[in-house]
C-alpha cells in the first residue's frame, strides 16, 4: 500500500500516519519524492480499507498494491478450481453450456426446451422461476410452481438445473431443490444474499454486476467463499457503457482478467450481454475462442410468445447451430465439452 | 410506442405484428417510410415490455414514447409530494438536511455527533447499523445494537432517524424502530427488498443505483409505490463513470430530471458522490442552488478514527460551516430549511 | 422520425410543428396517445438534426427512426465493400492482418519487424511516424524520417504500409507515400482531417473514437465518403468504460453491429484495446471468431526498449503464434487469410 | 512511481528493472511485500510513460504517484492564474460570462444577440463560425464570413469574441481576429492543433473532451503551455456516461478537482452539458455555487429557427433571468462579475 501525503503536510503528520500504520502491524518505508512525502507500507493490507487511511490528516491519496481478495486469488491457489455438479465438471479445461428459457412458463414449455437443448449438447438447464424485472407490472415468474416444473424437467432429462435466487429466505429451499444457485447481476452486491449462499456448499453462479469492476466482482465471490462455500462460478454478462446499440457491452477481456487474478471458473452469457438474438452465436464463438469455461444461453421454443426476453432467445435450431460452431472452436483452443 | 420493421420484413410480418398489438388492445397507425415499415402504437403501453415486441418476427427495434412509470409520474400528479416525518416536511419547497456518521460506532460517538448536527440545523439523524461493505473482512456495522443506539440518540435529541435496511427479514423491525428506511445504491434493484418496504407506510429513502438510469430509478420507486407505499424520497449519490478522481460522479442534472418527470422529493448526498471531504461543502451549495429538496451528509466527531468513510466525513465544525453556506443559497433560490 | 409533444403543449403548437415539418417536405401522421401528442414523420429525415426539431415550442423529445448515415448504410448497398490495396483485398470474406511497431524507431527496427511479421503472414505493415501522445514530453515520433523508413521497409518486403495522419497539411504527402492512411481514435471527429482524406481516393483506416457510439463512428465514415472517397476501413480498438483493468474495453459486439448497419469492412486492434501483451492473442482469436475482417497488432523486436507501447507489443515469436491460432479459427468461420 | 513485479518474477528481473531505473537517474527503494516484489521510485517521473516501465520483463503494474503535468500543476504555482482579455480578467476571484449563439447565422442575428447578452451582463461574445457537426450534411457554419460578422458585433458592442478553431491552418487568422480561441471537446487531443495555438500568446478556451479524464484534460493544457502559451482557460461541458436523459453529464466536481490540481481558471458550459434549455439556469446557479470562474451559455434571439442547438439555447429574456440569479449566488460565494 502506498500513502501519498499532501504537499503541505507537515513532517509531524507523516510521522503520525507512520505510527498508526506501525501500530496496526505494518512496516513502513519512506519513499518520498521532492514534492510529496510518500510512505510504502509492507504487510498484509487486504484487511485495511484504503479509504480509512485516506481519512488521516495530511494524507492525499492511498493506493493499494495487493488485491483485496484472498480466497478467490490465484496467488494463493495456482491451479484452476473445478466445480462438480453431478457428473459435470466446470472449469479446468472443461467447457460447460447452460441453456434454457429466460423464465419457466409452463410444463410443456420447459420440458420441450430442456429436451431440445439437451439433445444439442447443453449440460445444464437454466430457467427463471423468480424473475427480477425492471417494472413491477411485468411478469415476475411462476415462483414456487416454476421451481417444481424445473425439477420435473430435470427428472425427465437428467440435466442439473440452475435458477436465480433473489430472497435470502429461500436459500434453504433452493439448496435442497436446485443444482446451481444463480445470483443475478442486480444482486451481485446484495451482501445478505451472498452470505446466505455462502453458508451452503451449493455451487453458486455469480453474475457480474451491471457496472461492477473485476475487483468488486471477485470481492463478491470472496463474500461467498469467506462464509465457507468455495464453489463459485463467475459469469460475465456485459457491462453498462455509454453505447446503447446493445443491451450491455460484452467484456470478453474480463474472462482473461479473471483467469489471471483468480482460480475460479468463468462463463459467458451472450444473450443478456447483447439483448439481440442475431448476435448470440458469433459472440458465443468468440467467448469459446477467448478461453471462457462455458456459456449461458437463452433458448425458447417460441420466442415470439416468450413471457420475457424473447428478443434475445435462440430457437432450438439456432441453438443447435451455435453449439456445433462452438465445438469447432473448442477443438482449436483445446477444450472439451 | 414505435415499432420499426426490418428492411427485409414482409408485408405479412408487419400485419402479423399489428394484429398482435391490436389483440392486446392497442390502436396501430402505419407511419412507414420508404425504406422501413414503421408502426405507431397508441394506448397505455406502460405495461408492455418493449423487448417482448422486439421478439416478434420482422421487428428491428421498438421505441417507447411514454414513460413506463405511473404512480411516480408527474403526468398523473402535478403537485409535489410532501412527505411528513413527525414535524418535518420533505419536498414541496422545504429543504431537509440529514446528517450523521457513516456507521454507528458507540453510544458516545452517535450521541455526540447527533447533538452537534442538531445544533447546526440538521433535521434528521443518519447512521448505519448494517453496513454494505465491498469487502467481507471490513467492519459490517453494529447491527441491532447500533439500531438501539440510534434510538437512544433520537430520544436524546428529538431527531428522527434514517438508517439502511439490507435484509427483507428486518423490515418489520425497521418499520417499528426507524423513521425513514434507507435503501442503498447496491440494493436499488433488490426487488424483494423494494416490495417488502412497499408493504409498509414508512417513508423510504431510495438511493440511486451506481449505474441506474433515471428511468430505472423511478421504476424502483414504482415498485415501492405499487405495493401501496407512496412515501418515497429519492437520493442522488453520484453515478459510476470512467472518471476516477472522485469516488462517483455527482449528477446534479438528475435533480432537475427527476423534478420534471416525477412529483417525488429528491435530495443529494455529496459525501458518497465524491468520497472527498474537501469537496462536500461546495457541492452541497451547488445541490441547494440546483433545486434539490435536501442533503444527506456524513459527519463524524473523529474522522481519523472512523470505522468507515472517514475520508468523506466532515467534522462538526465543517458541517456547521456547510449548513451556514447552504442557508444563504436557500435564500437565493427561495427555499426554507 | 417521431416527435413527442409536451403534456402541456397546446393543439396550436402541435399544428405549428406539423406545418414546419410539412414545409420541409415531410408527411406527418398523428399518432397521439392519451397523455401526449405524438407526430410520426415520414420522409428522408437523414438531413434533419433531431435537435433542431426539439427546439420547436411545445416539443418534448424527438426520436430518429432512420439512421442518419447514407453512403455507409447497408440499406443502400447490400453487398460488402471490398477495398483493394495492391493485391490485397480487405473485406468481403477476406481476412487481413496489419502488424508492426507502435512507432518507427530506426531503419533496423522497422526492417527487422517488417520481415518478421511478413514471414508470419501479416499482409500490411503498420508503424507510427507521427505519434499522438497524451504527454507533450513523450516521444512524438520520427515524423518525415519515419515515413521514409517505412517506405524503405515496404520496398524491402513488398508489404503495403499504413500509418497515422494527424495534420490536414500532410494529406498530399501521405496520399503519395502510404498505402492506407490511418485516422486515430483521438481524431475520429476531427472533421477537417476527415474531409481532407475524403478528397483523396486512398484507403482510410478509421479507428473508433474513445467514446464514440457506433452511429457517430459511421457518421465519421460518412464524412469521408461524402467527399467522394468510398474506401473506408473501420477499426474497433476498445472503448472507454468505468473498468480500468484494461486500457480500454474491447467491444466485439461492435463488429457485428457494424456489419449489420454498414457494408464497410471492420477490423479489430486488440493491442490498444487492452494495453496488455498477454491478452492480445486470445482476443485476436475471439475477433476472428466473431467475424472481423482482420486485425491490427503491435509487434516489436525488443518490447522492453520500445519507445512507445512496449507493454502491449508482441514479440515476433508471440505474433507468429497468434497468427497460427487465428488461421485455425478462420478455418472454422470460413474466412481466408 | 511504484513498480509491482509479478509474483513469478525472479530476483534477477527485479534487479534488472532497478538498474534500468537507476540508469535513468532515479533512486529506488525496495518496498516488497510477502507475495510480490515492489519497487518505490524516487525522482521526477513526469517525463516517463508508466506504460514503458510496464513493458519490462517481470513487471506487472506501474502506478504513478506524481501527476504528469508540470506547468499546469498547482504544486509549482500556488496562486491562481488570471488571464486578461482587454479589460476583462478571468480567474482569481473574477466571474466571467461568455454568451451568444451556437453559430453565427447573419449580421442581424449576431448583432441582436450580442447587444442583448451585453445588456444582461455577459462580458464575452461567443458564436461559432466553423462548426463541428456530427453529420456532414448538417450546416457547417458561415466560416470566414461568420468571422467577419463576429468582428462587426465586437465593434458594435465592445465585447471581446471567442470562437472555435478547428484547423491548424487558420491559427494565424484567428490569432489576429479573435480574442479567445476555443478548442472544442472533439479536438481536445488534436495535438497538432494544441501545438499550433501553443505557439501564439492568445488566450485559449480548452473544452474538456467528451470522455477525457481530468488528468488528460490538464495534459492537453500542458501541450499548449509547453509551447510557450500560459493563457489557458478550461471549460467543463459535461462528460459522456451511460445516462442519456441529458446530452452529457455535467461534472461539477471537476471544477473542484481542477482548482485543487491546477492554477488555471475553469468555467462551465451548462448548455452543451445538458442539451436542454430548461436545465440551463439551475445548473448555471449550481456552477456559480460550486466555485467556477465563469459560464459559457448559448443564447439565441429565435431558438426555434436556430441553425444549430436551438433546443439548448436560451432566449435573451431567459438569459437575463439566469444572470440575475447567478449574481445573487456570487454574492453568497464572494465572487464578483
Amino acid at each position: 500500500m502506498i500513502v501519498k501525503m499532501k504537499k503541505e503536510a507537515t513532517r509531524e503528520q507523516m510521522i503520525h500516519v507512520e505510527e498508526i500504520l506501525v501500530g496496526k502491524g505494518f512496516q513502513v518505508r519512506d519513499i518520498s519524492g521532492i514534492e510529496y512525502g510518500v510512505i510504502g507500507v509492507v504487510g498484509d493490507t487486504s484487511k485495511i480499507d484504503v479509504r480509512d487511511v485516506e481519512a488521516l490528516v495530511g494524507v492525499e491519496k492511498v493506493t493499494r498494491i495487493q488485491e483485496p481478495f484472498k480466497q478467490a486469488n490465484r496467488v494463493f491457489r495456482g491451479e484452476d478450481t473445478v466445480i462438480e455438479v453431478g457428473d459435470i465438471r466446470i472449469g479446468g479445461g472443461n467447457f460447460t453450456i447452460m441453456a434454457g428459457p429466460c423464465s419457466v412458463e409452463s410444463r410443456d414449455q420447459i420440458t420441450e426446451v430442456a429436451r431440445a437443448v439437451n439433445a444439442s449438447g447443453a449440460q445444464v438447464l437454466r430457467g427463471g422461476a423468480y424473475k427480477p424485472r425492471t417494472s413491477p407490472y411485468a411478469f415476475q415468474g411462476m415462483e414456487l410452481e416454476g421451481l417444481e416444473l424445473l425439477k420435473e424437467a430435470r427428472k425427465e432429462t437428467g440435466m442439473p438445473i440452475v435458477t436465480e435466487l433473489m430472497a435470502p429466505s429461500l436459500v434453504e429451499k433452493f439448496d435442497e431443490d436446485v443444482d446451481i444457485i444463480q445470483i443475478g447481476a442486480r444482486n451481485m452486491q446484495n451482501f445478505d444474499l451472498l452470505k446466505a449462499v455462502g453458508k451452503t456448499r451449493k455451487p453458486v453462479l455469480l453474475k457480474r454486476g451491471m457496472s461492477a469492476t473485476i475487483e468488486e466482482w471477485l470481492m463478491a465471490a470472496e463474500y461467498i467463499m469467506a462464509e465457507g462455500n468455495p464453489n463459485v462460478i463467475l459469469c460475465e454478462r456485459g457491462i453498462r457503457t455509454y453505447e446503447k446499440f446493445t443491451r450491455n457491452t460484452l467484456d470478453l477481456s474480463a474472462v482473461l482478467a479473471v483467469k489471471k487474478l483468480s482460480h475460479l471458473p468463468v462463463i459467458v452469457d451472450p444473450s443478456h450481454a447483447t439483448g439481440k438474438r442475431w448476435m448470440v452465436k458469433d459472440l458465443a464463438l468468440a467467448a469459446a475462442a477467448v478461453g471462457a469455461d462455458g456459456l449461458m444461453i437463452e433458448v425458447h421454443n417460441d420466442p415470439e410468445n416468450a413471457l420475457c426476453d424473447g428478443a434475445q432467445s435462440l430457437t432450438p435450431e439456432q441453438f443447435e447451430d451455435t453449439v456445433r460452431g462452438v465445438e469447432q472452436i473448442l477443438n482449436v483452443v483445446g477444450k472439451k465439452m
